[in-house]
Order: C-alpha cells, then sequence, then structure tokens
C-alpha cells in the first residue's frame, strides 16, 4: 500500500538532506563548500544536516588539508547508499501509487 | 540541475502532507478519520499538517453531517492538483538525477 509514511527515512526526507545524499551518491565524495554551494545554503545549516546524516552512518566527514587550507570533504557510505537507495525505492512507489 | 531544493515544495513535502495528498489525488474526496487511520496519525497532528495544506489552498476542509454525526471531509483542490503534480515532476526529476 503506498501510504505507508514509516517506510520514508525521515533522516533523508528533509529537503537539504536530500540534496546532500543526491549529489553523494553520484559523486560519492564532495568539499564542503562545494555542497554549500550546489545546494544554496549557509554553513551553519549544511553543519547541522551533515551532522545528523554522520550520525545515522551515511555519510563520513573527512577533516584534511588541501596544502595549507583546511579542506573538510564528506563522503558516502555503503550503508549511506543503501538508504538512498531504498529511500527511492519507497519514493517511487509512491508516487507510481498517486498516478495511478 | 537536479539539486535546485526550491523546487520541491515544502507544503507538500513533509511526509503526513505527503500522505495526505497521495491520498486525496486518487480518491479526490476522504473522511478525517479515514485519513487519520490511513496514515496511521493522530487527531491532533492530523489538523496541524491539514491546516497548513488549508492554508496554502491545496485542500478545502468540508464541516458537515452524517444523520447526527458530526462528519469532517477533505477535498483536495485544483491548486492542490497542479501542486502535487509539479511535486511529483521535481521529485520524478531528481530521482532521475540520482540515479544517473
Amino acid at each position: 500500500m503506498p501510504f505507508d509514511l514509516e517506510q520514508i527515512d525521515d533522516v533523508i526526507h528533509g529537503r537539504v538532506r536530500l540534496g546532500i545524499m543526491a549529489l553523494l551518491v553520484r559523486d560519492e565524495i564532495a568539499d564542503f563548500n562545494q555542497i554549500k554551494d550546489q545546494l544554496k545554503t549557509t554553513q551553519g545549516n549544511l553543519s547541522v544536516h551533515l551532522r545528523k546524516l554522520e550520525e545515522a552512518g551515511y555519510v563520513k566527514i573527512i577533516k584534511g588539508y588541501l596544502g595549507r587550507k583546511p579542506r573538510t570533504q564528506v563522503q558516502i557510505s555503503q550503508k549511506g547508499r543503501k538508504a538512498f537507495k531504498t529511500y527511492l525505492d519507497e519514493m517511487s512507489r509512491l508516487i507510481e501509487g498517486a498516478r495511478e
């Protein structure tokens, strides 16, 4: 049945987190600033959402340097890939259900 | 570009509201209690989300009677149908973008 909302992963469903995951599932790894620019969000907002994704084990935050400049990268995990796939399947099902 | 989050209608995107809209786009009109049961939510929670949809002009709340018993029905509006279609199109695009 298409309306079992509990099947929709709320960690991913949030609009900004959905954008992060969609981006990472395509690119695997991305710079913090690159994500921020692509999603047109702020540093603070992005940090909050990345923390939530990290707590769920969907992404890994990698802090390092590029030359002397600090650089933060974000990488999707296997668990994150799997969760995103499940999310897409559920949303596809809901969309199909609604279009019937 | 698949990550323009502003294209995703936040009024619809909320999980419960998404369920309400998916249900109404299929059934056109439904009893409050029927929606509540189908979405496994509470009266208070459903009321809050219906108000938000009503404020956006996406649904109409119809209060009446069935015999002597008060009955509340919810009907999707033309504006709501259009907004839901746009939402589905945007989500489909995002899903396709992420799957490429």
